[in-house]
């Protein structure tokens, strides 16, 4: 059994793909226990549910603190929940969640995240700079320790400028120009096309009446990065994508001058996973347009973002800033702990 | 009462807006009655409903019969139906109208055609050339009179370059850019944007979860045509939007030398009615990439084309080419009369 030396945290990550739970003792790096559930929190019209995510939370955090020898009258310090939607469907939460965490687990400080905040927080922990978080999405938060700035994230219609759904959908556009005879148009991209999805013909009606429209468009990306060795048109999406990128990027950092040494830039997300055929001009980019960048790799993923947070909270060394839907910081009654508001 | 002095034939115009119809006299020009619907056909998972198209036209077309004149011996020589989707929504029609046309009317041919082809034949009649359909969506179509060539026309994810989804689009995220601190901004699209749809926080949950995305984004359309006079970053998207029209008529014009006076463009939809801020980039670009266009203004709409159509079907002086969905053609059996098959 553990001997308890400091304070007990739980972290949570909730997104497209479930929630993940851990229990970590401040005192302790490393000593972290990890629940998953592949359920999604549902979200409904008036946001994310909060009586859902209370259903598969609690549990999970009863049996870890069970799993890691704590009995019933160890209580969490601080919890930090972070999630997709947070900022523009976490009114629910925010209500709701403060007073069922304190009564269920006696959690004195409760923090409520944005999804980008415990990404920045996992990458470059308590430090000023920059994170890119790219997937399916794409946005960058930025600060210098005042205030957080954001740029991008409004999806797919309307920006994630260099994401996943973003170089897919350009790839697939590039396909189907090349099949009208079109400028601009990609043979290589239309036969991946052809293979992967079916005759030009087929796609739009496999793509748009989808509800995971994004996820769709971004599943063609790969292909984009397996021509662009040999295809210019696809070699030129990955260019246009590697700048909508860096400019979200430079749009976050703290100013030369802010720290001595440039400023820390984390790139995190699935889409890095595409390797040099986005990374090589996403770097050169990030040179032209941040030319005080000094690429950071990041350190954690947003769990440990959210479990890093709860630490700081039990220990008050909060140094990120506070915001009222980024990084809503309140204690058991609800009562708003201290908030900065940015920009 | 009118005198009948030539075949009868009945055109029919189906899209979002509704069903039009029209009965005339193939022998007299002008002699035209009109009906409108103001309800569209409905499509379900099989496609264009048949069985609604019949219950809409079928009393339509009985109505005009009666309101010019004509008793219940004088029959329809030819009817054509263009509708949106009739290319790859247009099984059920093609299955079943001919023999419900035929038994209700006494329709001895019947020409099954997809809008784009009616818009084509309202603006061209039967010569050869391109006209270009630009509004919320965008494709353009293209004839030697041996076949067609179609270009764009994919829907607002994989093209319709150009379209008013295009630029509203492209509108929205220059407005987001300005917002953010991006590069490529527009602070004016940014202010009109907030007059029109509200906060930026507030855009994405306006939009994403309609199911008329396409216009919510076309209707930003004209804000963009508004601030392209003072502002370089509206100017630059309709320029943007110039060339992808531009390129998709390039792709259908017949090639120099078809004829010796040039390739007749025509330019329709309501996106034109953005007027000098669009057009002017676009006739640049048409000169630019098709040296050989000279633009012809439409002589109809697509109704107009609908009963050229079949005036052409019951006189048996069809040149527009034939195609299994673009342009189908048959007797009341159902049974092709031609087709030809483009590549």
């Amino acid at each position: 059994m553990p001997v308890v030396t400091g304070p007990l945290v739980l972290g949570v990550d909730s997104g497209g793909s479930g929630l993940r739970v851990a229990l970590a003792d401040a005192a302790v790096p490393g000593r972290t226990e990890t629940l998953t559930a592949r359920v999604p929190v549902r979200t409904g019209p008036d946001g994310i549910d909060a009586g859902h995510m209370r259903e598969l939370l609690l549990p999970m955090a009863r049996s870890l603190l069970e799993r890691s020898g704590h009995d019933g009258r160890d209580t969490v310090s601080a919890v930090v929940i972070g999630a997709a939607g947070m900022a523009t469907l976490g009114d629910g939460l925010r209500a709701e969640l403060p007073r069922a965490l304190g009564d269920a687990l006696g959690a004195r400080t409760i923090g409520l995240a944005a999804d980008a905040v415990t990404a920045y927080a996992g990458a470059l922990g308590q430090a000023p700079g920059a994170v890119v978080a790219a997937g399916t999405g794409m946005i960058a938060l930025g600060t210098d320790l005042t205030a957080w700035r954001r740029a991008d994230g409004w999806g797919h219609l309307l920006g994630d400028c260099g994401s996943g759904a973003w170089i897919g959908r350009a790839g697939l556009e590039a396909a189907l120009r090349a099949h009208d005879g079109r400028r601009g148009g990609s043979q290589p991209l239309l036969e991946r096309m052809t293979a992967v999805l079916g005759p030009a013909q087929e796609v739009p009606a496999l793509l748009y009446p989808r509800t995971d429209r994004p996820a769709v468009l971004a599943a063609f990306a790969p292909e984009v990065a397996a021509c662009a060795g040999a295809d210019p048109v696809a070699a030129g999406i990955l260019a246009r994508a590697a700048e909508g990128i860096a400019e979200s990027a430079a749009a976050v950092c703290p100013p030369a001058g802010a720290a001595p040494e440039g400023c820390r830039v984390s790139l995190t997300g699935g889409l890095l996973k595409m390797g040099d055929p986005l990374l090589v001009p996403l770097r050169a980019e990030l040179t032209r347009l941040v030319p005080h960048a000094v690429e950071a790799p990041a350190g954690g993923d947003p769990l440990a973002g959210s479990l890093l947070l709860a630490g700081a909270l039990a220990t008050d060394t909060l140094r990120l800033p506070t915001h009222p839907t980024m990084l809503h910081v309140c204690d058991a009654s609800g009562r708003n702990i201290r908030t900065v508001h940015d920009g």
